[in-house]
């Protein structure tokens, strides 16, 4: 339920309704904006019945929420929402290219690739530490001497660093190295990992599971938002579908979709979403010209030696092109490269 | 197998193998180019060995199609086809714009529909007259009346016609009142209607079906290549998956893909392809900024009243800030609007 | 809509009722009972309400239809239908085994077979004329001579004939030669075939589509109903999915899905379904164990040779055996092995 | 690499072998056999030619290990495995059914189910204490507590508990309160809770994600493995796919081909698997028929008040009748009901 107070309601007035709303059991939330405050009550609506909102002398209007989603939702917030991902902002105007291997696989690796994507134009470095892998005989990653190389080569070329958690007993580990928590498309409905992310205030990039419809991940969404992380960054990383041309489909359609029914930011990773080097440039084109906020993208500086992903990961000079091409689309959009 | 001459090669020593290919039991195919002639055998390539082509003095080189499909393979003819449509190119360095109304519905309809689409700068005019429609008790198009609306619309409006033919027992009516035949999802795999296609040298736009990987929609387009029309123009308009956001899954990682495998072009309707007006822009830019040759898209005078699609149809004054704002799309991904 | 007319209604009531309903532009339908007659109006109800149904002297009750479906749904027929296969019950309690060839290539081939699949206890025979495959380049079969060499192996036999139709212009021929009609995946939603069909009162195998939804299956069979021919058998073979250690996913849930939704009987052809040759027993044992109505198995003389489909073809002795280890399951299922 | 060694081998001359296998970085396996003995060396086989094999005094025969998965595979361990679940057996001649609600909600409830599948022949208990639900607002089990109810009633039935865990740090808790774990779908690609769960030798049930391939099914099954837990129990309950007549589209080709290519036991759910519940019992028969080994029911007290999942629980008499009408199809694939 959002319920608009009258201009000229006070802050007073607006706590003793979010003290009555706690009462009934519901979860209030106070959003002041420049004009009228705004609050907020989850949980079960009919209860609120007994407050008589619809007569109250400092009640605008009453309104309910449709989506299943609350906080996630653009009812509830209807303007976009800036991420600041470790001094970079994600979202709203803002085209945010965030990029980097696969995997740390060591300090040398790392800082070739860091100088070749800062060269290239992005704005942070990913790079995963603990990798999921199908088999449990492929390369895991590097765990927490990756962490700390991501962070050395993280400060020593400025770009923040994105890197991925798969277990609520990393999350400080993670917090500590990165500047952002990443959850990959496995660990998606992973509700713990996302109810420990929510009591962090780090951004976290939610990647969509490869069988998740865009409500589930707008649901997932709401896990972390509703434990207090309002950082959230979404990310379209390809769906499972009959076609094998492609890895995964990588499915832009939910970009506007979740435009409309989300305020938070949304990336697209087409390194994975299409698992094919050659797919990488034109559908990163696409992600910007259907409305992403960002792209989050594979480099390697020698991707025939990468211990994971190497099909699917650009060479620097690729990359380089990319960001150069990519530059008039983002523009088309009403974007900026950030 | 892909048979490249030496450059001395007379077109009587050409003549000559293609003869002796032909009596093998293989089709045979002459390819003659500006510096040398290249010819093509389709069929069981083992036996021709017996031709010893190899060592052959006219011979520089022989080369097997990997594809399961030849003529439509980027092998066989590494360079952009271009289909002329009724005076409007369609493929290489062109991006154009069909549309109109999912079906035709009287006179008034079309031309109030016509005039809007070419206003908003669409080079030809779509229009159905047989409705595959998955209910008995839907409109199922007007058939021959339509036929002859659309075909006196397009006159007046000099925008060349594309319909929808559904049985090979229609195909002469179409190919004497449309400019181009339209094949329907529900019938790519219509082998027969294929055949009858590729006895027309109409151009035919193929759509592919909803449960059709890339490659099963570039074996239907060989259907009609084999049997001599070269003018195929593909249409990726949606894969059914599980999501339920949209109508279907538009799949832009098609177009890439196809590019790559084929040298037909490729167009996209973002209209079926996600079944929703509204994401009908964003995808129409998508498909632009990852390569595709042009655009499907329904447009409606008055979508309120369409007797079919009304849900996804454009309004005319959408569909004239589309084209708008699309052109620096095309332009960015190298082409020009036609 | 349907129209429950009271005990003493008499058939002149019954018939001055249905010319009223037939003058309003609904489709009359007369369902008379041993109890009590029913009539159906099909189309838009709307327009009933003009009839004052709810209190005519002889309608004891008027019952909206709500499937999308109206003469192929249990709301309207609630009891099974058991359809004459050229004198072979299909439905009802009845589960019937048609086997045979995928295509008919021979004479020899289609007797040896006829005569494996008779010993094994089928009781009709399958075998394509007219083969839809993917690639021009395959063998389309033979045909009409196909036809006419099925036709002399199922009198010889006297096991009924069931044979693919895959165009209007077909049909004709096919009626001639076959006992039932099949229509194939790939036509599922060919609706001028289905038209067509439904002029004809043969029985029509419908096979669902690989990318068809139940009640899109309902409604493709709805089509030929429609227009007359109540003689549909359904067919499910299998939809695609993301798994790739099968051909197809066979979907075994729509069985029972079905059986609650319409009264039409339904087969499972798990030798497409699955496309490979071990899962056919077993999958066949799960279909008549969820309730089918029979199978529709791909049984080859010598399966090595098979001109399609091979890979997923029975042997003569594992059809045999897979036959004496059904009937178990068979009567489980409160069924008799016909 | 499987090396099967001769009978005249000694455990010492084995031994030795084991022990050079290791210093070469593979993983030693010993499998004695009443016959003969077989070894398994694990990664990257290449590295084992300096051992020079083939011509080794011992060794019989070197076979490679074509599956991804190893420990996992048929080829490696041709017999059925038999897990004990709580002196229950799963797997082999066996057919177990495991039943129970969705979720433990009260001693009350607990006990009333648990008599109701008692009788109705179920020799396993099942019930969620942590419950990953879609939405944060819904319910989300009562973690320890209901561990507890769970552990009371498991010993006053004498029912085996199996119940789901998700995330490592619960692990110890519920190896204490449960006789097997379980993974859930949105589990099945969470390494770091399956490489935990290797650490246990309790039974892990684990669910088939729901775009999961067999493949990714059972490279899961191998992280448990890979860690030294044996007891592992696959289940298939259902994967996504466009059909929407059912929540999840259960997929029983599945069983046979994990039966072709592993030694697990497989069960299935029809609970989860179809969503609905007048599709259980059919399901639950054809699972029997092709080839499972038992199945995982939800059977509430009470499905109108359940607090989660109501509309797939069965009613007691509802489970009593199925496992009555059970019976005769899991005789006739070969197994008894245990």
């Amino acid at each position: 339920m959002i319920i608009v107070l009258k201009p000229q309601a006070t802050k007073e007035q607006a706590e003793e309704l979010l003290a009555r709303i706690a009462a009934l059991g519901l979860r209030p939330l106070y959003m002041p904006g420049t004009e009228r405050t705004v609050l907020g009550a989850l949980g079960d609506e009919r209860v609120l019945e007994s407050l008589h909102l619809d007569g109250h002398p400092i009640v605008e209007r009453v309104q309910a929420i449709l989506a299943p989603y609350k906080l996630v939702s653009r009812e509830m917030h209807p303007h976009d929402t800036v991420v600041d991902l470790g001094g970079v902002p994600v979202g709203g105007p803002h085209f945010t290219v965030i990029a980097g291997p696969c995997a740390v696989e060591s300090l040398d690796q790392m800082r070739d690739t860091a100088r070749a994507v800062q060269a290239g134009g992005a704005r942070a470095l990913r790079g995963g530490a603990y990798k999921p892998r199908t088999s449990p005989y492929s390369f895991q990653g590097l765990g927490r001497e990756g962490l700390a190389i991501l962070r050395e080569v993280s400060r020593e070329f400025g770009l923040p660093a994105v890197t991925e958690v798969v277990e609520v007993g990393d999350v400080a580990a993670v917090e500590e190295f990165a500047d952002a928590f990443q959850v990959g498309a496995r660990n998606m409905q992973n509700f713990r990992l996302l109810r420990a992310l929510g009591q962090s205030r780090k951004p976290v990039v939610l990647k969509r599971g490869m069988a998740a419809r865009v409500d589930d991940l707008l649901m997932a969404a709401e896990y972390i938002l509703a434990e207090g992380n309002p950082n959230v960054i979404l990310c379209e990383r390809g769906i499972q579908t009959f076609e094998t041309a492609t890895r995964n489909t990588l499915d832009l359609n939910a970009i506007p979709v979740i435009k409309s029914r989300s305020h938070l930011p949304i990336l697209v990773d087409p390194s994975h979403g299409t698992g094919l080097r050659d797919l990488v440039a034109p559908m990163a084109k696409a992600a910007a010209a259907c409305g992403a906020d960002g792209l989050l993208i594979e480099v390697h500086c020698d991707p025939a030696t990468a211990l994971s992903d190497g099909k699917q990961s650009l060479f620097p000079e690729q990359f380089a092109t990319l960001m150069r091409e990519l530059s008039p689309f983002v523009s088309a959009a009403g974007k900026t490269l950030t």
